[in-house]
């Protein structure tokens, strides 16, 4: 073992080397902050390092180190880090700290190193002579490492590229596998995608990979809807449709692809430039895009074909960037809990941090993290679509129009999204109603919508109206007449979402022995997170009120963590490391869940 | 660095180990015969070593030495070498010696360490519950180590696959990678080809992979002969007709996958058991098969667009074995010199040894090498076919009722293959005619066939007839009444094919400084080599009469080390290290080659 000191502006850091141990992989394993753009190839230069104390390197200059330093470099003692085998003790300084990149969320922004795994190499390459006889693939060894076999379409393009471009070519890799070779200089032109798949609502996400910055965002609805609302039903449509799985794997791909087209007009680059796509969703959304099959996820054990991270070479997969890039998922925990929780925990910081954090990500379904860097525990609850807007009388999603805010102080006051008139009533809208019925009376606990004569002699009792039977509150009405009413179903239909999350979160905290006070954040994912009133969610009961003060949304976390495994190799990695300290609890097997789930159906007033 | 003392039966081997060498691979770097089926896995328990000394490894054991060796083996002191990471100085012994593979050539066999880069793992898998809901895949990954992601068209199986088999299954993997999960156990079931594709024959081997048997050969004329005679007609052939390169790469293809079936049948084998394709051919026919552009071959500076070891996986090439198995060419040289010349120098060891060894294949090309284990210096002349019969008036191949050898000793004499009613002349009777004919006075020193007149008097007078206007020498009569000569042009055709061959001996002598006396081995490849009879060989000047003692056939050598780097991941290592010590001479641009040539085109009498 060698001591290799690492002068820093504050304090000298202290590390202990292997014989031998590359020093760039050393002082990335102890997270100093030094770039490199070509993964330790002694290729890019970034990794200048000046060797303050260190006998063996004087003067000792590898081929990669000629051409990346320059002689007044090598005349000050700098060396690339990635060249040095460390082989004694010694001193050294960064010379160059690392560029970070940015991720907004809607209400957080965190920075980190920017570090894909895509690779540009402009190179000017000599020309065959009778006295060079070197094949077009080895010009091309012979200036950037080349590890895996070079697909055939490549081989095939290759000899008419370099000729028809003088031998002057950028080369693309991912990782060490050389993905094309583009006539010219092409090395400002590196972009990739996350996109984040939910059971209802697709949002992907354009990236320049040079720069960190995000260059377009695009949602569009699942088109997979059409075929079953949730999983569940999705899962069984493959089941009972011969080529149902084939079906909705095109449906998303094409979808896909059009969001591409769009993408690539739009900011007029080519499909070509685009490398890698990182994908999020739930276990079955993932299986879905890759068209594997679900069967066995729908029945007990609830058992998924593949859950770790998994590459697909785009063409494979069907989606239209560069051929033999890459579309990859990030990894999935089990049946029921997907990439998306993993992506959202990795965009809250939540594994990073000794406190004890919640993490609630509600769509269709509820996933719900609770933990800290030590073990994070996670389930799964079939929330339904209810917060989404869907499956209530009047429900839409977040758009003009729809009703998002509501007090009941004496009569009925709403705000519209835009202000525009009325047409629908979106999920924290639907929240809203709910708590302020509640408030109001008008709900009781068990969750019966009270009939005029109960309400007699308040200012509510006229709104009372009657559908399919039953009582429902009339909120207001459309300009072609007909009502905007929360229904005795819809109240139903809120029951059981937020039961079954705020069960899952009484099993999750069991189950991990940890109590309501120890909880220090809870993080609200998901764009219902963002706009829902923090007073409402506790009064209905969806989470505990002692936790009202510590709830952050961070809007699209799922999106905004793969855009970070997009961007850092750094934060792939945390993915898996994430992924692994997830221990999942099975809920639909527990019968404590049931227990739990009827007793906080009910609302507490 | 640590000292390793290796007891052996004869004597003790020291070998120097960085801290944390793995035992096993320092062991196989240093050429000690120690088995490794799983190659490293911890898994097939074949590399046992005994610790006499070392401390460090008393009583520790990995999980993998836990299932690998009995508790009797552990009391022993037995570890594996691949467990074991060198820490201290050592005392091993090797438990068992490794297996070996026997390769027959038509004159020569070789033995060599049976070790495919092919494994086969029978698993008996635990079935998932609810509390070991693990992945299909990861089920598979606990069991055994897979470095790369799987292909999709494996995990669309996967879940049925384990389901319908009890989870009872066998994983086969090329190197890391999961190419397929069987039902059952077929690790009995492993089969590999050799392929040796020739402009004008192409030669298939169906290989055990479990007992290096050889289980089946079968050969056929390359279909793309109807496309040209010779490499630059097929390269011609791509240039001027659109999809010419498809239309070649199908042939060979469809042809393979004829063979293939063929094997299968007569083995009653399934093609998907045979998992891995070695081929080895002139690096234009490596081109063709994989449908890479040929047309920078063509001209100077003929630029092939790929030369190293290339894998592919058997469905993207259209071969029809294990689809996600691998075809893969061995290392070609240049445009020119291909992997069939790397094969034959390995099957014929020159590259190991310290003498002076001179290898020619001769087919439709003739490839020459030169050298010992310091550097070898090769060449390709454009032969031409007439040493395969073909382009000579009754020239026919090596079938039966050919003419294979002639004496001339006052009259014709001759035997046919099989003593059959001739029916044609193959390459080493026409060898034998040219050489008898020059005996006899019949062709002079240029090599012009005499008249009639110039013959009075000789028993031969009567055999000249004419044949184009040209004297032609009569050998025999077929049932037809139709004529089997020697013509003019036949003389012609084997004086450019012999000088070509000869000059390009003398120039890679003058190449490599090395005289004739010090050539210690002539190794013949290629039928040809074994049928023909050495002094016509050297009468004619194919090669100098000096040399006549030093030669050996070694029958087909390209197809044999085919076979051994299919059959031993060491072999393949050597293809690349022989590749790398070959410095190739461009002919077709040196002045000196014309000159000597058409020097070497005549006869010395």
């Amino acid at each position: 073992m060698f001591n290799v000191v690492v002068k820093m502006d504050d304090d000298d850091l202290l590390l202990q080397a292997q014989d031998g141990q590359n020093l760039l992989k050393l002082l990335r394993d102890n997270d100093v902050p030094i770039p490199s753009a070509c993964g330790g190839r002694q290729f890019c230069g970034k990794c200048k390092v000046e060797v303050l104390k260190g006998d063996k390197t004087l003067g000792y200059y590898t081929a990669g180190e000629m051409d990346s330093l320059s002689y007044l470099e090598r005349q000050m003692g700098y060396h690339l880090a990635c060249a040095i085998a460390v082989s004694e003790d010694m001193e050294i300084a960064i010379v160059n700290m690392e560029e970070e990149a940015r991720i907004m969320t809607d209400s957080a922004s965190s920075t980190f190193a920017l570090e894909p795994d895509i690779y540009k190499y402009h190179l000017v390459l000599p020309k065959p002579t009778i006295s060079d006889q070197r094949s077009d693939l080895k010009r091309i060894e012979d200036a950037v490492n080349i590890r895996d076999d070079v697909d055939r379409s490549i081989l095939r393009r290759l000899p008419d590229i370099l000729r028809s471009n003088d031998f002057n070519v950028t080369a693309a890799f991912v990782g060490y596998e050389l993905i094309d070779v583009e006539g010219g200089d092409t090395t400002a032109h590196k972009y990739g995608m996350a996109i984040d798949i939910g059971t209802t609502t697709v949002v992907g996400f354009l990236m320049d990979m040079n720069t960190g910055l995000q260059l377009d965002v695009y949602s569009f609805l699942n088109p997979q809807r059409s075929r079953g609302a949730d999983v569940i039903s999705r899962i069984d449509y493959t089941i009972n449709n011969e080529h149902g799985l084939e079906e909705l794997s095109r449906m998303i791909t094409d979808d896909i692809n059009d969001m591409i087209e769009a993408f690539t007009n739009k900011n007029n680059i080519s499909r070509n430039n685009i490398y890698e796509v990182a994908v999020v969703g739930n276990t079955v959304m993932m299986h879905l895009l890759f068209e594997l099959p679900v069967k066995y996820i729908a029945t007990s054990p609830f058992i998924p074909v593949i859950a770790k991270r998994y590459f697909v070479k785009a063409k494979d997969a069907g989606i239209n960037i560069n051929p033999n890039g890459y579309v990859y998922q990030i990894p999935n925990v089990a049946g029921y809990v997907g990439s998306d929780t993993v992506a959202a925990i990795l965009a809250c910081d939540m594994a990073q941090q000794d406190s004890i954090s919640l993490m609630l990500d509600i769509g269709t379904n509820g996933e719900i993290a609770l933990g800290n860097k030590d073990m994070i525990y996670a389930c799964s609850t079939a929330a339904g679509p209810a917060f989404e807007g869907a499956q209530i009388r009047n429900g839409i999603g977040g758009v003009k129009g729809a009703i998002n805010k509501i007090t009941l102080d004496g009569g009925v006051d709403f705000t519209t999204i835009g202000g525009e008139q009325p047409i629908g009533i979106c999920g924290s809208g639907i929240v809203d109603a709910i708590s302020e019925m509640l408030k109001a009376g008008i709900i009781d606990e068990y969750g019966r919508i009270r009939t005029r004569d109960e309400l007699a002699g308040t200012p509510f009792a006229d709104r009372i109206i009657e559908i399919d039977n039953k009582p429902a509150f009339l909120l207001t009405y459309v300009d072609n007449g007909e009502s905007i009413a929360i229904c005795q179903k819809d109240v139903r239909e809120l029951q059981l979402a937020k039961g079954a999350i705020a069960a899952g979160v009484r099993i999750l905290m069991k189950e991990a022995g940890i109590t309501m006070d120890q909880i220090e954040h809870v993080y609200l994912a998901g764009g219902f997170g963002n706009y829902i009133d923090y007073n409402s969610a506790c009064n209905i009961g969806l989470l505990p009120m002692e936790l009202r003060d510590k709830i952050t949304g961070i809007g699209n976390g799922a999106g905004a963590g793969a855009k970070m495994c997009l961007m850092s190799q750094q934060y792939m990695k945390k993915a898996e490391t994430v992924r692994d300290k997830i221990h999942y609890i099975e809920l639909s097997t527990r019968p404590d869940f049931q227990d739990i789930f009827i007793d906080l159906m009910g609302f507490s007033i």
